[in-house]
């Protein structure tokens, strides 16, 4: 990756470091090693707030560079440091929210005279807003996703159940260059690639705090469930969109011959709700009057109660993506925070209609100066197979 | 799932814990909810030297049982605890090297008077020895895993990546019921399904411990590039076996067209060594003898340079698989674990041959009162395409 951008980044979090008189970072987490060196290595990157990021590399054997030391364990990396000329910090920043209790002390105890303090929510903070190469890896990845979605009704076979129908739709993803792998912040939540939901399965309770549950698998409680695909009923198709790294996020609503009325009116609910928040985006909207415009609005059109699932239901509408699918900022209740430029975010107004299914629409956006970026180009309607 | 399944592995734990003079355990993770539990769940799994687990949802919110409790918050636990006239506990353990540092220092603040202790090493020993269930999921799952490996040949197509290959395993492993989620212990190491390689890429050295490397992507450095599937080049599919929970793992080899003398050969002495170390196993055998004899019969054979890699050489020929892919016991150098009856283990010994690929194999064993059982019985030639 060029070294300018990973200088800038870089720079981001010791803007934000130097606030809280941070004067060093010890970096070990996958993503934020890919954040800040571009690629994931088995190793450390410690960032001074006053000299060049150096990097500490246990696996692969193959890295070379002038900043760059070859450790067998982290131990080491102290004596190179002051090799370096370096002065050990006095506050220094791990990934306590990332790093387990045993990983996360170890690193603590080779800094016995420095303060240690918490940089996950410095890195995450710096990661929101992201930047123009970021957005291009969102815009390509929107792209891709898209391609892949106009394909769907091309893989789908009358008397398919959920399940025989993800996997078509996985095949897409994968042939448009989809790396299968699906980030999530956090050691809590987990899915493959992303979720088909239809019929009732869709109001199905999950451990997870995605959007919508489904019953999912005993061993992996969400998504689909093995319901057949039956006239009448919706299908909602929402895969991660991780081609390059970016998890773009993107919903679309199939149907199995016609729904019903109400349905059909449910989910111009949910295109009206996400056409009117958008309109609202611009630096400086707050997070929860967006969430509060939605409630009321789908209050008003009667939907509340099966609005972002039935009797479990999502207190968000939206999140911020990244290299993780949940990112800052989050569009939800009491969520004080505004938007800035930069920040690239996924909105999801979604109503489950018992007796047919999922109805709504997501897409990802990225702030810009006087608006909105829409990321995730592709028809919006329900999409009869 | 069946009670007494799950009060047989609650069991095993507490007979570990009562060694240490630990009097209760707070379970969190995932992996470890659904072998205490049975499910995943957003919650907690108190347990308890000597009362009855209780069980602690956050989410989904449509668990019921005598033993279940609904609460938004940990800090909940405490009262509840003693609601229930149990003591709190003096030695306590949490799962230090799996829970996020700010997760377990929460967790800990709320015991106070309690000397907290790492639960983890506990719960993997415990996990260690699989029940007959567990050892029932594995067959299953080989089972699974064969249908799908024996109509690999039927989806290669002439002019074919080792990327749209492996799009098309993915999807018959899929159809033959894998979950997709491949679930590693730790958080350093990641990869999609498995891994398809060809070629030299197989010797490109990864970040990650797994077996073979591969170069990947740059936003996850492991396993298939792109590389064109040529004449004369073999291809090693491992691709992981979670069709139930349980990661059944198993690496099989294909050739397009015919590979180098030098190749069969080197197959032949994976096989040789498969063999040999199977035959050696039993209860009491000692790991490091089963990898050094490996080493013994490579290196006799002239491929030790070649041997799990060339410029990086993973130091292990086998592991403990269970409900994540990397358990114990490793078969490594020094590793002085025996072999009990109840062990489940893959042992994959392979080669790579500059210019034509990967050759060698992989099966899961579980070992038996007299010996060992094959779980994963498919044809181990090395078969044309």
């Amino acid at each position: 990756m060029v070294q300018n951008e990973l200088i800038a980044r870089r720079d981001k979090i010791r803007w934000l470091m130097n606030q809280q008189n941070i004067d060093a970072a010890l970096i070990a987490c996958n993503i934020n090693l890919l954040y800040t060196y571009g690629q994931i290595i088995s190793g450390y990157l410690y960032l001074p707030l006053h000299a060049p990021a150096r990097i500490f590399v246990k696996r692969p054997n193959n890295i070379k560079g002038e900043f760059v030391f070859n450790i067998r364990k982290p131990e080491q990396i102290i004596d190179i440091i002051q090799e370096q000329g370096l002065p050990l910090p006095q506050k220094l920043m791990l990934e306590a929210d990332e790093l387990s209790y045993t990983e996360y002390t170890r690193l603590a105890k080779m800094f016995p005279e420095a303060e240690i303090v918490n940089g996950t929510p410095i890195i995450r903070q710096a990661r929101t807003i992201k930047t123009a190469m970021e957005i291009e890896m969102f815009r390509r990845s929107g792209i891709a996703h898209a391609k892949a979605y106009n394909n769907i009704p091309s893989v789908y076979r009358a008397g398919m159940t959920d399940r025989e129908f993800s996997i078509e739709i996985e095949r897409l993803m994968r042939l448009e260059g989809n790396l299968g792998v699906f980030r999530v912040f956090g050691q809590s939540m987990e899915i493959f690639m992303g979720s088909v939901l239809t019929g009732d399965n869709a109001a199905a309770p999950s451990p997870f705090d995605f959007a919508l549950g489904g019953e999912g698998d005993p061993t992996l409680p969400v998504g689909l469930n093995g319901t057949p695909l039956k006239e009448g009923c919706s299908v909602m198709v929402d895969m991660g969109g991780n081609f390059n790294g970016y998890m773009g996020d993107m919903s679309r609503v199939f149907s199995i011959g016609k729904l019903t009325d109400e349905a059909y009116t449910a989910h111009q609910v949910c295109l009206d709700i996400q056409n009117e928040l958008i309109g609202m985006v611009k630096p400086g909207t707050v997070c929860e009057d967006l969430y509060n415009k939605a409630i009321d609005m789908v209050t008003k059109a009667g939907f509340a109660d099966r609005f972002m699932g039935i009797e479990q239901q999502a207190r968000f509408i939206g999140h911020g993506i990244g290299l993780e699918i949940n990112e800052m900022p989050v569009i939800a209740p009491r969520m004080k925070q505004e938007l800035e430029v930069g920040m690239v975010f996924a909105l999801e107004p979604k109503i489950v209609i018992p007796g047919v299914g999922p109805v709504g629409v997501e897409n990802s956006w990225v702030v810009t100066a006087d608006g909105v970026e829409k990321l995730t180009n592709c028809e919006e309607s329900i999409i009869e197979l």
